[in-house]
Formats: C-alpha cells, sequence, structure tokens
C-alpha cells in the first residue's frame, strides 16, 4: 500500500512472514544477559580466521547459512539477499555473501541496517518481486575499534557516555505468506542532524532520529505505545535511550516501561565494562534475533515495534568537524496480525 | 511480477516511468566528448566548500536539486530517496541528503550504486509504496584518489590499466505512470569474484559480473543483442570492455557496436590522460543522464540496457590479499514500451 505522501509508514498489502531467523556472537556477548539466547557463541575472537576482518565476514556468513538452515531453505531458493555493515566499503558482507550467486542489494545504514534491510526485503515481497529473502547484518568489535577508534593496542580509556561495538550477526528469513511472525508496517526514517558533534557520544546523536521515527510511526497509524507491547531501539545505548524518554515525555508520550534498547540488553552495564552499552550493526540485528522474534513466537509480546538506529558518520567526516547525522528505520512484527484474519 | 526461482530478472507489472534526470560535474569532465551535455559543469574542484568531502556532498546535493526542479517537483513531494556513494560509511550522500526530510534509503554497490537505486526506486513504485521517487549517486576524484590511492600531492605513476575516477553526480526522478522513457525490467546481480587481486584494473575485477549480467539477462527474457539499440556498461574502461566483449563472444554473443562503456564515452582517452577510462559511481551516473537518456527521450534509441559496475573492494581488504569481488546491476530503459500499449 503507498504510504500517504509527507508521511513515512507503509502498510504491507499482503502478508510477509519471519520464516527464521539465526543471531551468533562473540565471546562477551555471549557472556551477557542474553547468553542462554543465542544461536552460536565464538570462544575465538577470529572466528578461525587470519584477520578481524575475515572474522567478521566469516561472523555474517555463519549467521546467514544458520538462518537458512533453520528455514531449511538453501541459498538458492533465496530471490534476494539484502546486506551492508560498519567496514569501509561494507567488505564484510559483500565477502561473506560472494559464493551465494544470490541477487544482492549492498545497503548502507549504518547500525540501523538491519531494519533497513527488513523494509527493502518485506517490500520486494510485498511488491510481489520476491517469494523469499535474507536481510543480514552484524559487526565486529575489533575491526570496529581499528577503523574508527584507536589500535586496540593503544588502550585508550573510553568515555562515560561510549559504546561497546557487539561482535555478533543477525539474519531473518522473510517469505511470503502468513506465519507466526509477520512484517506489517515500515517507517523509513529521513536523515536527521541534532548538531551533536562527539564522536564519543552515538546515543545522543542518533536519539533524535529515533524521536523522529517513533513519532511519525505513531502519528502516520494514529497509534501510541499502548499499541504495542514492546518497542525496542536498535543502540542508544543508556545515554541515548535516556534523551529518547526525555524527547518523548516532553512530547506527551507516556513510554511506560514499553520502551526499551538493544544496547542496554546485550551486556551488563554493571559488570561487563561497556559504559553506556552495545551497539553497531550486530547490537540490534542479534538482539532481533536471539531475544526479541523468540518473544513474538512464544506469545510473550503480540505486537512490537523494532526501530534500528544509526549514525551515518566517518572518521573523515568527524575530523574535518562535522556533526553526526542519524537515522532510524522501524518495522512492525505482530504474532497472527489482525490485518490478515479477515 | 515475480521473478522466477534462480533467475535474476524481474519484470515490472505497472508502469514505472523516468520523470526528469540531472548531471552535474567538474572541469575536466566538462573539458571531454560530452561537454555539451550536462547540466552544470564546476570549474571549481572545490565546488565552493573547504574541502573535497564536503564538495562531493555539495555536487550530489546540487544535482539532486537539478532533477527534482526538472521533474516541478519538490523534495517533500518524493516518497523516497535511495542514494550511496563511494566514500568511507558513505557521507557524501548522507550529508547532501540530510536536511531533506524524506524517508531515506541508503545502498552501498560502489560504481553500481545508479543502477542499484534505480532498481529498488522502481520496486518500490511498482509496488505500491511510491508515486515518486529519486535515486542519486556521485564521486569525486580528489576524494577517491586520497581514500583509495595516494594524496596527489605524491603524484604517483598511474598503470595503464587504472581509471580515472569521475567527478560527477547523476540523478533520476521516477514516477507511477506512462511516461516518455520508461524503465521495464531489473537484473539484480549477484556478487562475482574472479580472484583478480590487481586494484589498479577494476575493469578486470568487473567485467566478469557484467558478463554474468548481461547473460542472465538476456537468459531470463530470451533476448539477445539484437533485441537492444544499444547497452552500456558503466565503468569496465577499455581494458574491462575488451574482456567483457572476449567473454560474450566465446559465449556465442554478437555483441556488433551496440556495448558501449559509460567509463569510454566520458572521456577522450587520446588527450585527457585517463588511461583505460571513467570509473566511480558519478561516471555511469553522469553518463546516463546526460548522454542515454537524452538519446531514448529524442527517439534516437528506442530499447536501451543500463549495467552498471562495481567492484566491491575496500583498501583494508586488498592490502589483506584479498581478491576483488564485482557486480553488475541492470535496468531496462525504454521509450514508450511495448508491455503498456495494450
Amino acid at each position: 500500500m503507498e504510504k500517504r505522501r509527507g508521511r513515512k509508514t507503509a502498510a504491507l498489502a499482503m502478508p510477509v512472514y519471519v520464516r527464521s531467523f539465526a543471531a551468533a556472537v562473540g565471546k562477551k556477548e555471549g557472556e551477557g544477559p542474553l547468553k542462554d539466547c543465542f544461536d552460536y557463541i565464538s570462544e575465538d575472537s577470529y572466528f578461525g580466521e587470519q584477520s578481524w576482518e575475515r572474522a567478521e565476514s566469516h561472523l555474517l556468513r555463519q549467521c546467514f547459512m544458520l538462518a537458512c538452515d533453520k528455514a531449511k531453505l538453501p541459498p538458492s531458493e533465496l530471490d534476494y539477499i539484502l546486506s551492508g555493515d560498519l567496514l569501509n566499503q561494507c567488505i564484510s558482507s559483500a565477502f561473506a555473501m560472494r559464493d551465494t550467486a544470490v541477487s544482492y542489494f549492498g545497503t548502507y545504514g549504518a547500525c540501523s541496517t538491519m531494519a533497513e534491510t527488513l523494509s527493502l526485503g518485506a517490500m520486494l515481497i510485498d511488491g510481489g518481486f520476491a517469494g523469499n529473502v535474507c536481510a543480514v547484518t552484524g559487526s565486529h568489535f575489533c575491526t570496529a575499534e581499528r577503523q574508527y577508534r584507536f589500535p586496540l593496542e593503544y588502550g585508550g580509556v573510553r568515555t562515560p557516555t561510549s559504546q561497546w561495538t557487539v561482535t555478533g550477526a543477525g539474519a531473518v528469513v522473510l517469505s511470503r505468506g502468513r506465519g507466526a511472525i509477520e512484517l506489517t508496517h515500515i517507517t523509513t526514517g529521513a536523515i536527521t542532524d541534532a548538531g551533536i558533534t562527539d564522536v564519543n557520544n552515538m546515543g545522543a546523536a542518533m536519539a533524535p532520529a529515533a524521536f523522529d521515527t517513533l513519532v511519525s510511526h505513531f502519528r502516520d497509524l494514529g497509534r501510541s505505545f499502548a499499541d504495542y507491547d514492546a518497542v525496542f531501539t536498535g543502540d542508544l545505548g543508556a545515554v541515548g535511550h535516556d534523551l529518547l524518554q526525555t524527547m518523548l515525555h516532553d512530547a506527551g508520550y507516556d513510554t511506560g516501561v514499553k520502551l526499551m534498547d538493544c544496547g542496554m540488553l546485550i551486556y551488563d552495564r554493571k559488570t561487563q565494562n561497556v559504559n553506556s552499552g552495545g551497539s553497531g550493526c550486530g547490537c540490534s540485528a542479534s538482539v532481533l534475533a536471539a531475544h526479541i522474534l523468540p518473544a513474538i513466537e512464544k506469545g510473550i509480546w503480540k505486537r512490537v515495534l523494532f526501530a534500528a538506529t544509526g549514525a551515518l558518520l566517518s572518521t573523515t567526516s568527524a575530523q574535518q568537524g562535522e556533526s553526526i547525522p542519524g537515522i532510524c528505520h522501524a518495522v512492525v512484527l505482530e504474532r497472527e496480525a489482525e490485518e490478515w484474519k479477515s
């Protein structure tokens, strides 16, 4: 269904369901609060490879294959793969998927990639272009540190507002038709720049984008927090989450206890030394596949809004004094959605 | 219309037309064979900005606004913008679009971005999600040299197989309905890696992907070169173009004089010191908007296959000894397409 001009939310016209999902993570994530929820936990930060970049690629590939296995679909049965990551020129996703022989759409949405690829994938199915697609993304602490910050050996002190890039990946296979978990609505964010320039405070840079997308979503559909069992942002961390709560309260929204952040769920902030929380493409992707989708499948939550957030900066833009644009894409995931019951 | 399993080509079920297009380039491109075709030629490689990265962003923004103006649409009438570029974390497109307030899908397809964004944009319209979208991308010689190769001041000697990154951008507004130029079919490439490791020979790295996408396209639709007035690859350059010709001839295809490459059209290789030809996201994008679309509009060509090519490497992957994966996405552009005449 066409979204109405000036709005950001589209409703699917046909049922699209989550056929399978998988989450694979590193050792630290496997010691956190969700330790019993992941499909695979690696004890080796190199994942058997010779560089961290290859390790990240290995992780994405492994997670993708797990999701295909759980869907009982060989990759050749997929019509499209949609993927992206944080590395320069998105090499971890490209190298992970280079042997699949499947039509490939590369995306760049920073840490919002899981929601972006789910959005595009669902629209390709709803539009009649595909029967099965896979949305996959991930990140690795060591590649992100090397690329965005300092050599690990430097041992830089991290600020209280900083976040810890998740070593993890998530993959979701979407298919045409009805299923236990359906994707019903898509809110595609615009780039939002509130002028934040502190690269150690991504939560503050992304919170305005999350606010804009959540408010657009509620306005477009005439809904509020009361219509959801849970609303997840991607990786705002504690600092960004507090900012978003404040912005929403100031705008008259009662978030109650329903607003949660994947970056605050994946680690124990008291004991795991992650400061404001987790971040990275793999943060919301792995929490989605390990925690959110299983809970919807079990019927614990009936309707969830998954709103992944991304900071669209580079080291060059930061060094040139630019502020940090943010983006947030959201999808509605629902257990046996009402829309298709008639 | 769903593409059949295992195929790479989808046919649109509803008419989607090219509502407007624009090309903006730098001085060198404005001195080349297409000098009379561009909407804007800048004499200043900084485009009035203080860094080359900001210049590239300015160029994309300017080209986007030109296309909106020519479409007589303010950006607020767009349902989605699809964009991407070559810079780390795609900053030139993100910063160019950060003030538009339009739902934004970031893509990464390296130099195939124009075809990727046209593909996704057309599918969003055909799927009923949008009435108007803008696909936009570009590149800048100076940002690409700094990021991928050497400081300009170093004056490195360029190999005969190397290509010159185009300072240029292209933007296309697609809308629902019939028009003089319609987009009818989309072939979405898979990642193809033939094991090329020479970062100064992107043409060789991308030619196998172009071959795979062209052959898939012809096979899926039961077509050949005879069904097209012209077939354009993105930026193979002379070396990659020769390789592709050889591969196609070996596979039994008669390319005739119909197979052309945007990277060989934008510069005069005899006088402009570009070695194998042009490259970069802005190469196929600006040639599409300055040369290909106007010729279809004028009725010089009736049906054209536009197959943009990308090399999915980074400096890190190259330094780690990885080969260079390529990808090629193609769209069919047709003057008053037969499909909708009934």
